[in-house]
């Protein structure tokens, strides 16, 4: 299952690639700067403004981690169900498990509202380049240049923000070479519609996850809502009555979380030796506190589900991107094509500064290294795994940070950000006492591993305690469970906080001073040393190379494309796509034991379903976690699949892209329709969707 | 489940608790030195020598790990299903899984001999404590010291391997301040007679597993032959006629494998912060990685069904010291202890040199962290995890270690131990290439992670390959998957080794180098000034307290007692013991769900069953990991119970005793005759054992 861009994944910036030709199906293009000379000469196919235009407003960011599409005009919006998953869990309880048995409202007015869900589309793009440029000067300390460029951000967010009333987000492209801002429409009345047994969406579980041939229904249908009425959506994408066919070229519109492509050598090493196995440890940590605590009935594991989805999901993605860095092939050639770069660079004079570039680069390598737990630990709250805690911190920040002039504020906490903040913060999801006190005291037992039990940060965190009483006594005693208790303290300001001796404000109290430290030290030590760094290598590559490139991602909207395509692999032909046939044989073959059991419903449905329709297929296109949910598109911009995975091979498109077996996962749109209707019995938003 | 005593835990050498009293049910006491007066005092009874003669020489200790009894006149060994599941994996094969469906031999003939199992059975301990150390002379350098005392060890077993033909094992007491010669009797043909399926065996799972009440028909009986024929066993124990009854002084005769009750407070503290968190580590990424092997199918299921057992149980157990640990209230009273003793030593000017030796403990916790991770990778081939690796481990050495004097080599190939390493080596155990493959790819992944991909040693060892294709290379290529191969290279010595051109043996001798540097670093710098500092403190404490105590665990035969009895928790009362009818309603509470369902074969038989006969129950004795299937006996030293854990309050024991609500878990005895005659129909077994 493709990750969605979940916060567990590591966040950074990165460099471009040195990689000038794209003679393959390669990258995650700009809307604003298509691939367009490309695809004319591979494919004879030029888009023209206004379908970039409409596929660009048909496309949704779940802002949850995960991508989406309008496929109707009264705003039904497609998605995977693990990105709908999160939703799911939080509309269930005890009794009402929308997760394992699915979820179809027969009529508008079953449709359930989201809790705390956040669709953004992206209406407008522009560049801003040169003010946040020249806001940096170049005599400036790290530490002045870092709040330089986050204060012009914050100014011109804010501008936009109350010109056009839009979301509007500063996007670092080419890891800091470009600055654009992005204009989105928030959507937060959004409601479920339909959703399959996680069973049928995650078919082969572990095993099949980040594999091909599959054989899942990873779908969600949500409906946008405006004024308590179904968004009359401008653009939608139309269905495909053909779906998408063998050797096609298809579209994939999505939000790629994050790669680092075009890192240095040096970087990737630091990712190699340090970040991954690092975050490796947390997740296999973390997969065995939640497995642990499912175990103990079914109740718990309904409510753990979700996380232990995402914290598999992404052991098994870090270890396929883990296993490319481990490559030496891999490695080797980024080596000789860096340093075949250097040559060049070397040989302009102008140039220069870029060499200097790589050992900053280099450098910062270390800073991170040395940080990399306490930031974990403490601005990343990993010892404190409870979203009581996250409330806690919010609520201390903001009461520090709202009083300050807008552009002075820790980027969370400007303006442009306020409104998904106070989504957040204010959601009503359920909370578990004794879920949350048992991660919490996992989280307490790991900070002390990490750092002793002498250090007088665990001491004063601890308070004398043992991480399980600590916890026992932090969650026990919370108000902030109630919502509120956290809307009269967020309202009460400072004052608010100051007065409140709720045990887990005072934690954040506590724990807030070492914590902005060290987010101080890696905002100066590490982020703008490390952009300036990259800036200097990207204008030396666009000197080069020139501009017709893509950047890394950014889990912001971007057009890929491919070809509808199978592969060869261990010697055997790899058809692009599955059928129903070949699921019921799959759950066969394994004797119908989890996880290759099907649900009820699909046993009993069996007959009805033409068993020769195509179910998932694979394609050549350039995606990765993030762009879970993206629509499949054909050249008229209409749907022909729904991206919910890539193959193992395709991990390596973290760092490198290959097209000789990696490929991208989809559920066929024809399959979609065929189990809608002869499963599900969901004619009319069959209907709806093919536009009958 | 108690922790058997497998190769993952922690081995350390530990010193004298610092108590003086006893006044509960406390100790791991020596056979030669039992607590005769405090039984006498508190219960007013009086072990007999021969009593004690009788019940050494009837208890079984399983050298891969855990205990046992002799439980009836032809040989007959009882022991926990937990402890012959090693044998049990072994033994079974794709559609024959004695794991999963249990096995039973109707008759002598049926019985099935086991791979590579070896019993041991203590005959004779002699004293050799003045000889050991008149060997270390004062002015000795480390690493000097180090070697004459491993000399005259070896010396010392040697002599009485030659003598009489025994299994000769200098074992070191008190941290060093007593040296003890055990003679063994060593049996080597051992058949397996009884086994449940593991779902009785384990009933409940990981959330059971240390925890009470229990319902787990945790046995395993094997018989012990001897040329040929079921051993005519001159000390067995009888079976009582009652059972374990509630007040009952009872005995556990058993191996408690390691316990860190007598440790410095800086010797708990590098518990608490490095080895136990590096070890947990370790055993997460095992259980993840094992049970990802696991989930693509049953086969592999099965494969790794013990190993995934033995890692999830090491782990629970870890996580339970590792609480204990970081509990303030324990460590502070630590603390406080090792602080009044100190003053108590600087009070008597013939007892400073103990000072002096705190501080020496402290210092060697330093270098313990600093070689922590490649003695596990490297010495403890943590990054090599397949049995192969270890085969070729053993041929290397053996050629270089057999041509030196018997008192030079290392350990584990002196004279002595020769026959329990051919043994091992040249078990016929079935291997899985994909299983070794797989496990060895993840080691060595986690071994370049650990050291980095720009080491020389890990390039050394991964040949320019990624983790993957090296394991691949490795498995694919190594001929030490064959008995008779390995034998060839044993019996050609040196020259064998040197012409080999296996991988598996070229990576060992690359390996070896700097493996042996690093165990030479903890010998000379961690065990041997180690056992010369907890010797000075043991001269101090034997001077001020006398020597009416027992030593710290070592895998070693030790009498331990306590009371059968229930406890409060959470202001409830904890029955002593539990019945047939509770096995079967925590069943139903549960929806007969995994790990909670029965083997078809209780379920049918439930009706036999008289439901209120007890099944599980708890004691007050001082137990711990390797105790598992000690015999419970009452005061005529007859079987009334069968150890198999400890509960969740019992995993501190590692430190300190508590009889508050710490208690040992035991099958009783008239459950386990009720089960096996009414549910498994081996109504002739049950008269062997009852003796009938």
């Amino acid at each position: 299952m493709r990750a969605t861009w979940f916060p567990l994944t590591l966040v950074m910036l990165t460099i471009m690639t040195i990689a000038p030709q794209f003679p393959a199906d390669e990258g995650m293009w700009l809307f604003n700067n298509p691939p367009r000379k490309l695809l004319k000469e591979k494919y004879g196919f030029d888009p023209t403004p206004d379908w970039l235009e409409h596929v660009q407003k048909s496309s949704v960011r779940f802002n949850s981690g995960g991508s989406g599409s309008f496929v109707s005009p009264d705003g039904l919006v497609m998605t995977n169900h693990h990105v709908g998953l999160d939703t799911l869990e939080k509309l269930s309880s005890k009794g009402k498990d929308y997760v394992k048995l699915g979820f179809f409202a027969k009529e508008r007015k079953d449709e359930v509202p989201a809790v705390d869900l956040e669709l953004n589309v992206l209406m407008e793009i522009v560049d801003v380049t040169d003010r946040v440029k020249a806001a940096v000067k170049p005599d400036m300390s790290m530490k002045n240049a870092f709040e330089a460029r986050r204060s012009v951000i914050a100014d011109i967010e804010k501008e936009s923000l109350d010109k056009t009333g839009l979301r509007s987000n500063v996007v670092t492209l080419y890891q800091g070479a470009v600055y654009n801002l992005y204009r989105l429409k928030r959507y937060t009345d959004v409601r479920l519609v339909f959703a399959p047994e996680q069973q049928s969406a995650f078919f082969g579980g572990d095993p099949d996850n980040f594999a091909y041939p599959r054989y899942d229904f990873d779908i969600c249908l949500f409906r946008v809502y405006e004024n308590g009425k179904p968004l009359k959506a401008e653009h939608y994408l139309k269905w495909s009555q053909s779906g998408a066919a063998k050797d096609e070229l298809v579209f994939v519109s999505g939000h790629p979380g994050n790669t680092d492509r075009i890192d240095t050598v040096a970087e990737l090493k630091y990712l190699r030796d340090s970040a991954y196995p690092y975050l490796l440890e947390r997740l296999y940590r973390l997969e065995v506190m939640l497995g642990i605590y499912s175990a103990y009935g079914k109740e718990n594991e309904r409510r753990a589900k979700d996380k232990l989805f995402s914290v598999a999901n992404s052991r098994k993605a870090r270890e396929g991107g883990l296993a490319g860095l481990q490559d030496p092939v891999m490695m080797s050639q980024k080596e000789a094509k860096e340093r075949a770069f250097k040559e060049a660079i070397a040989r302009k004079p102008s140039l220069k500064a870029a060499l200097a570039a790589f050992d900053t680069i280099a450098k910062v390598q270390e800073v991170r290294a040395e940080i990399r737990k306490e930031y974990t630990m403490l601005e990343e709250a990993g010892g404190f795994y409870t979203f009581l805690f996250g409330y806690a911190r919010t609520l201390v920040r903001a009461a520090d940070e709202f009083p300050k002039p807008n552009d002075k504020r820790l980027e969370e906490y400007q303006e442009s950000k306020k409104k998904s903040l106070e989504l957040g913060l204010f959601s009503t999801q359920p909370i578990y006492d004794d879920f949350e006190q048992y991660k919490l005291a996992y989280a307490l037992s790991w900070l002390e591993q990490t750092f002793g039990g002498d250090s007088k940060g665990v001491q004063g965190i601890l308070n004398g305690k043992s991480p399980n009483e600590r916890a026992a006594e932090l969650i026990a005693g919370t108000k902030l469970k109630d919502v509120s208790y956290r809307k009269k303290l967020y309202e009460g300001g400072k004052e608010a906080i100051d007065a409140s001796d709720d045990p887990m404000i005072l934690l954040a109290k506590f724990v807030d001073k070492r914590s902005r430290a060290v987010r101080e030290i890696k905002q100066t030590q590490v982020d703008e040393p490390r952009r300036q760094a990259y800036d200097e290598i990207a204008k030396a590559k666009f000197a080069l190379e020139g501009t017709n490139t893509y950047p890394d991602a950014t889990f912001t909207l971007r057009l890929a494309f491919g070809t509808v395509k199978g592969y060869e692999e261990g010697g055997k032909h790899i058809p692009f796509e599955t059928t129903f046939a070949g699921l019921y044989e799959r759950s066969a073959d394994h004797e119908d034991v989890y996880p290759f059991d099907l649900p009820k419903r699909w046993v009993d449905h069996k007959d009805n379903l033409d068993l020769k329709v195509p179910f998932n297929f694979v394609c050549t296109a350039d995606i990765i976690g993030g762009n879970s949910g993206s629509p499949v598109i054909n050249q008229k911009a209409e749907v022909v699949g729904l991206i919910f995975d890539g193959n193992i091979q395709s991990l390596v498109l973290d760092f490198v892209y290959t097209d000789v077996q990696a490929r991208a996962v989809a559920v066929h749109s024809h399959g979609i329709i065929e189990a809608l209707r002869k499963v599900y019995d969901a004619n009319e938003l069959a209907d709806e969707m093919v536009g009958k």
